[in-house]
This record gives structure tokens, C-alpha cells and sequence, in this order.
């Protein structure tokens, strides 16, 4: 039997990782660290500098992995489909070659593992699969969204409204219905600029909890462009981004 | 100046507090413990149990205050409208009279401060009326949406997915169009019982992180009676219950 720990280490900031998952972190004898090529550096050294908080030094092994990219091609979710499968067998790698029979595997994931990230999905099919004798685990951890609201000083919610997350790719067919308040996540293209005229309220941050935190908020109207030319910014100076935002009707 | 600090302590495990919200609460010199008079005994304990393990005794005064009550009333909005003002003469009461000048203050939010508390919004409102000289600061927390999901090992989103997060009295309207996912809470009276027969998978958790919690999952259509006496025997047993619930469209 191998064990494999999915620890949400929070949004940025190092300390936003809870105490039960720090704590979990000292019973792993090696992390995998996975990242893609473009901000494989930053992000990494951000995952390390949490490693080297909350552990022991020499406690454990480290096994970096460029982590497969998403094909291109139109179809979306076929690609994703393809993207995990190549991530898939990744982990079953790193499981095998890895980790010894007893031993623990840790993977740190941003933010929360139940929210846009697929290692969860994957470890769940493999060990579904019968193939290996795996055990996992799941820490919850703080989002961006909670770290967004947090920073802003806001809550996610109207007095008893709901709140709808959801993606870049998905706002282009404009606010939900039912709902004031709509967290936007894993947009690619300002799909902000869809909704101008719509007369809501925007909540926007980068690299929220991190030193290079910026944030940005007003009416949507006239606080857009601003935050295109910020993202823009933010892209050339980093070459990558990790942002969200919030939108909110306004009354 | 006073401070108040705003802290996320995570959905009732001990050791879901971040371990930056743990370091600020050795900051406050007075702690605001608010609870409904139903649950205060073991609620306070939960958060007396936190303040044990991550602070120093004697470093800090506590003022333990019973919250206000909403009134009944058929109007829900106007009947918060009034509970608010009720809370927001309680803290500010709490502020002149417990806090002294150049003192921090420090209020502990179960979950996170941005989803369906009214804390920041009373503080908001206090600190915008410009009478006290009043600064606040928001740490995040893991919600109870993130404990749920994490103690069930599943994701929140289906990939590429949007998710509502709603309260049992929207969810009488039924599933939202759009997404394939709904995360309810505050929910008094069994809203699922309304999307009998719609294909759904539900995932329940009450007291989710402490020794009373309970896990509940499969098709809505043949748990959902289990779920319902699941309820009834939690709030029986503990006068009181904490739960919430995913409901996910079977594909």
C-alpha cells in the first residue's frame, strides 16, 4: 500500500496553507512538484519556500516534473481529456518509480484541490482501477476566491444572494440568471469586457497574497480598461498570471 | 485608532485555521466570542479550543456576548435588515466599551468572513459612518464548502463546470440553469426534497471536521430519506445542526 497526499497549500501567500495541512506535509516522504514550462520557476520557488516553512530540512525527497501541456485544437474538452490522461500517467510513474511500498507521496496544490485543478480526478481513477494498492488523502485548503474577498476586504455573497463560480470561457454567454455576484476564474481572454454596459461592479487581483499582489476594483465600466492594461503589465513583467475576479451587480 | 480583526477559523476542525490567521490571532488583546443562545455552549468550546491551541494563555481578555436573534416575520430581507442593526449596536457597544484606544480587537468567523457571515458587514458599515477611528483587516479561512468537499474526497466543479453556491431558500426555485453543480447552505428545511426525481447525486456533511461529523452520498432520489432522518437525529442529539450539501447532475 502507497499513500498519496492532496494538500491545498492556499492561493500565494505561504502562510494561508492551514495548520492541518503544514501539519500533514511532515508525514510526506516525497513530493512530486508539477508545473508547466512557462511559470514553472516562480511557482515553484513559492511551493519550496512553503516546504522549507512547515518541514523538516532533509525530511524528505523532491521530484520535480514538467507537468504535460493541454494540446491545442478547438475542441476544449477533448483536449482536456487528452491532457489528463497524459497527466494520469505521469502520476502512475512517479507512483511506481518513486515511492516505495509504505511510503507516503505528497502533491501541494494551489489554492483547493476540489476547485479547477484535476489531480483529485486523476488519483481518484487510478486508484479505482484496482492496478496498485493506493490510499489518498484530501486537506482543504484556502482558495483565491476566499484570498480575493479577503484582500478586497468584501464578502463573496449579497445579503442571502447566491454566488456563481465560474470560467473565462463561460462568461462570454453573459451574467447567470439568479444570481448578483459571479466569481470569474481561468480567463484567458478579459472576458470582463463582455459584460461592460451591464452595470455591475468589479473585484479584480493578481497574484493575490504574494509580494507581487495587485488589485484593482470600481465599476466595471470604468475600471476595464484599466484592468486589461494591468494584466497585460502583469503577463510582459511575470510571463504568466494567476488572477480572478468578482462581479457584482450593483444596486 | 482600534484594530478588529476579522478571522477565518476554518468550518470546525481545530487545525483548519491558516496558519497566518493562527499568528494574528496572538495580535489581539480582546476577543468578541458572538453566538446564538441554541448552539453557544458547544460552539464557543470549538473556538475556546482554538484560541488554547494557537495562543499564549493570559496574552488576551475575552467577552463572550449572546447575538442577537433575527425576529419572525415573514419578510426574510427586512427581518435581516433588522437582525443587523441589532448585531451592529452589539459591536459597537463591544469596540467603546471593551476596546481600549491603540487595542485590537479580534472577532473568530467560522468558515470564511466572506461567505454568508455579516460580520464584515457590520464592521463595514461602522468603520464608513466615520464616529470611531476604526481599522479592520479580513484573514481567510477554509470554508465549509472546502471541508465538505475535502472529507467526501470530491472536486466542486466538473471540468470546465460552474457551480452555484446557494442557500435551501433559493433552491425551492430548483437546480439553476447553467451549471451542473449546486452547493447549498443554510438550509432549515430539506430544500432537496424539492428536486426528487431530477437525477442528482447529493453529497451531506454535518459538523464536518469535529468528532460528531457525518457523512452522507449517493443518488438524491434513494438517500435523500436516509439524509432527511439523518437531520433529524443530528439536531435531536446536539440541539443544533451544521451541515451543508452538494448536489451534481449524474451525467
Amino acid at each position: 500500500m502507497k499513500t498519496l497526499l492532496i494538500i491545498g497549500i492556499g492561493a500565494g501567500h505561504p502562510e494561508h496553507i492551514t495548520v492541518q495541512a503544514a501539519r500533514a506535509l511532515g508525514r510526506v516522504d516525497v513530493f512530486f512538484l508539477l508545473d508547466k514550462g512557462e511559470h514553472k520557476g516562480k511557482l515553484n520557488a513559492l511551493r519550496r519556500d512553503i516546504l522549507e516553512r512547515h518541514t523538516t530540512p532533509g525530511a524528505y525527497r523532491v521530484v520535480e516534473v514538467l507537468q504535460p501541456e493541454r494540446p491545442a485544437g478547438s475542441d476544449y474538452r477533448a483536449s482536456v481529456d487528452v491532457l489528463n490522461t497524459r497527466k494520469r500517467a505521469v502520476f502512475e510513474q512517479l507512483l511506481d518509480d518513486e515511492v516505495a511500498d509504505g511510503e507516503c507521496a505528497g502533491v501541494l496544490v494551489w489554492g483547493d484541490p476540489s476547485l479547477y485543478d484535476s489531480t483529485l480526478r486523476i488519483v481518484e481513477a487510478i486508484a479505482a482501477d484496482g492496478v496498485r494498492a493506493l490510499d489518498y488523502e484530501v486537506f482543504p485548503g484556502v482558495t483565491s476566491v476566499q484570498a480575493l474577498t479577503a484582500a478586497h476586504r468584501i464578502t463573496l455573497n449579497s445579503i442571502a444572494g447566491a454566488v456563481q463560480i465560474t470560467t473565462g470561457r463561460r462568461l462570454a454567454a453573459g451574467m447567470p440568471d439568479g444570481v448578483d455576484t459571479v466569481v470569474v476564474m481561468l480567463d484567458a481572454q478579459d472576458g470582463f469586457l463582455a459584460l461592460l454596459g451591464e452595470n455591475l461592479d468589479i473585484y479584480w487581483g493578481a497574484y493575490v497574497g504574494t509580494v507581487d499582489e495587485v488589485l484593482l476594483s470600481g465599476r466595471l465600466d470604468d475600471v476595464a480598461k484599466m484592468i486589461v492594461q494591468a494584466r497585460q503589465e502583469a503577463r510582459r513583467r511575470h510571463g504568466w498570471i494567476m488572477d480572478s475576479y468578482l462581479l457584482r451587480r450593483r444596486t
